[in-house]
């Protein structure tokens, strides 16, 4: 699910880049900046003049169990379908109460109090997931999640996240914008 | 036991830095070069000019569970005690077999089998540790863990150093070094 090795990628909002940027929206805290469109760089590839760029890594799992990842694994479609067409660029920054919290007391709040896993699956396969880390990188964001999807998934997706949001988790959210794009040569 | 944001730290080894290396022995893989002095820079300061320099960030715990942190802070001490004059740091670089895993997988290696924080505990208080993490920023070890003690509890800390190294942990580990330090005030 995941490269062996933890791949840096950069969102720089600008003029140029594969995505249009539909909407951008507030759900917490300070917001980011509409600009025409997206450009999503793998490996720390120069980026284009930009509005805005946050820059995150893959990673290693976090929560997810080996029974959890096998489950999921039946159902993970990849990035760049030809069909996902529609994109969301989703950054969260969690509170300290959440980051001061061990191991056991976040994953409890993440999937035996939230079901975090269980709702994202719920979406799959149609969604297609990527979760890059920025906290420790210094970034003003904890993580950007990237989704693809068609359109006609969207729905589901949208569903997705009011699930995910009404959750115990989701109190630990201090800042979350919410970013629709379409593939520009879709 | 960690402050609230991660803290970026870079360990410089050139001719300045408050600490005068001792020895740099290679325990496996590709080892680093001895320098008279490492420099300890927190925060993203600017660093001296090195032979190399390693750099990392302190970051939630990632397998400590909660009664196993209230136990280690119990014994707990901080870095910086006068008494504290000698140093060691220790870079590793675990497997991908290692990073493959899902968290139960690890954890379960981690303390299930290897008792990785009940060994660590025996040497506490008199050794003092920070655990910075830099595979996500792209560094060539995946930590770089940091230790103060007095010179009459360096044969504690070997001690701890060898029941870590026969655990079942360490056969994933792929790469490691042992710097070690003497402060250069003492």
């Amino acid at each position: 699910m995941y490269p062996e090795s933890p791949l840096i990628v950069t969102f720089a909002a600008g003029t140029s880049g594969a995505w249009f940027i539909d909407s951008v929206e507030t759900v917490a805290g300070a917001g980011l900046p509409w600009a025409p469109r997206l450009a999503v760089i793998e490996g720390g590839a120069p980026t284009p003049p930009s509005l805005w760029r946050l820059a995150g890594t893959t990673s290693n799992l976090r929560y997810t169990m080996a029974a959890e990842r096998a489950a999921m694994g039946a159902v993970t479609e990849g990035l760049g379908r030809a069909a996902a067409t529609r994109a969301a660029l989703i950054p969260i920054t969690k509170s300290p109460a959440w980051w001061a919290m061990a191991q056991d007391e976040r994953r409890a709040v993440f999937e035996e109090q939230s079901r975090h896993i269980r709702i994202g699956m719920e979406a799959m396969p149609a969604v297609a997931r990527r979760l890059h880390h920025c906290r420790d990188l210094g970034g003003e964001f904890d993580f950007l999640t990237w989704f693809e999807f068609a359109p006609e998934h969207e729905p589901a997706f949208d569903r997705m996240l009011a699930s995910l949001r009404a959750t115990p988790e989701w109190r630990y959210v201090l800042r979350e914008t919410d970013i629709r794009l379409t593939r520009a040569d879709a």
